[in-house]
C-alpha cells in the first residue's frame, strides 16, 4: 500500500538521518533501507531529499515531543518529571549503543546556516518542545518568562549532553545534566511569589 | 612556505566543518578554500579526509579550549565567570550570523556512530573541556566530583544552546543557558562545607 511505503521511507531517512547526518544520508542508501524502489522516494516527495528531509524531521519531532506529556504526566513532581526524563533519554541511548539520541540535532547543525527549508523545520521542532515544556513549568506556577527560560535550558542540556555522550560513550553525562537540570526546576519552584500556585 | 600551506588547508577545513559539517564539505572545496594545490592535501594528510578532519578536531579543539583561561583569569567570582563566557559566546554567534559555534559539535554528531577515529578525536577534546573547567570549579572549592559534574553541565548546556540558538537564529538561547547554568554554579559554592575553600 502507498501509505505502508511512504511510512517506510520517512522512518529509513528518519534513521538514517539520526544516525549519519543529512549529509552523508543519499537517497539510494534511503530506498535499500526502507526498502522502496527508488523512483518510489521521488513519487512521494517530488522536491526530493529536501522534501523528504523536512518531513522526516516534522515526523520525528511530533514523536519525540510526545515524550513530554508521556513523562510528565506520570510524576506530579515536576522536578522529579525532569530528572526521570534524562534518566530515560540515558536508558534508551545506552540500549541503542549511542544511536537513539535527539533525532533531528545532527541535521540541525548540519542544515543551519546551509539549508533555510529544514531549518526552519528544525526551528519548529524546537520551538514546539520548549513551548510543550514551558506549559508544563507552568501549570506549576512558573510566571510564563521564568518557564520559558527553564524550558530552553532543559531542552539545551538535553541536547548538548547527547552530543558528549555520543562522542565520549558515556550515558552518565546525560543523568547529570539531568540531576542539574532538576534542581534549576527545584530551585524555581521555590523562589515563585507566595501564593502564586497554581490549582490544577 | 610548507607550513603555512597545511595552515591554510587545516583553517579552511575546520571552517567549512563547523559550517556545513564533515559529510557535506568536499576536499575539492576545501583545497579551493585554502587556497591550496588539490594534490597538497594529500601530500600533508596521507590519510585524506580523516586525517585532517582528526588535525582540524584536535587544533580547533585546543584554540576553542584557551578561552577557559581567558574568560575565567579576568573573573574572580566563578559564577560569574560562567555566566560571561555564555554572554561572550551568544556575541559571537551573533556576530558571524550564526555560523561560529562550536567547532567540532557538527561533526561529532556525525561521526558518532558512523567513524571511529573521529570519534575518538572528538572525545579527546570533550574531555579537556570538561576537565579544564572542573580544575576551575576545584579551586574554588568543590569537591572532585562536584566539579566534573558541573563541568560536564556546562559544556553540555552550552552546546546545545548553540544548537537552538543557530536552528532559531536566537542568540538569547544561548544568554538564557548562561543564566541557568550560573545560578547552578552558584548553588554548587553555597553547598560545599564550611571551611573546604582553598586559598588561591
Amino acid at each position: 500500500m502507498s501509505a505502508t511505503t511512504k511510512q517506510r521511507i520517512v522512518e529509513a531517512g528518519a534513521a538514517l538521518f539520526r544516525r549519519q547526518g543529512y549529509s552523508g544520508t543519499g537517497m539510494k542508501q534511503i530506498a535499500a533501507e526502507a526498502p522502496a524502489p527508488f523512483g518510489s522516494i521521488y513519487h512521494f516527495f517530488p522536491g526530493g531529499k529536501d522534501e523528504l528531509g523536512a518531513e522526516v524531521i516534522r515526523i520525528s519531532g511530533r514523536a519525540y515531543g510526545q515524550l513530554v506529556p508521556m513523562v510528565f504526566d506520570a510524576e506530579p513532581d515536576v522536578a522529579i518529571a525532569t530528572r526521570n526524563f534524562f534518566i530515560g533519554a540515558a536508558n534508551a541511548l545506552r540500549a541503542s549503543e549511542f544511536e537513539d539520541a535527539c533525532p533531528i540535532a545532527t541535521v540541525a547543525l548540519e542544515v543551519a546556516s546551509t539549508n533555510e527549508l529544514l531549518r526552519l523545520a528544525t526551528a519548529e521542532v524546537f520551538e514546539s518542545w520548549i513551548k510543550a515544556l514551558a506549559e508544563r513549568f507552568k501549570r506549576n506556577g512558573l510566571p510564563a518568562r521564568r518557564a520559558r527560560e527553564l524550558a530552553v535550558a532543559m531542552i539545551a542540556i538535553l541536547e548538548g549532553a547527547f552530543v558528549l555522550s555520543r562522542a565520549m560513550r558515556d550515558a552518565r553525562h546525560v543523568e547529570v545534566a539531568g540531576e542539574v537540570m532538576a534542581a534549576a526546576v527545584r530551585a524555581a519552584l521555590k523562589e515563585r511569589p507566595v501564593g502564586s500556585r497554581k490549582v490544577r
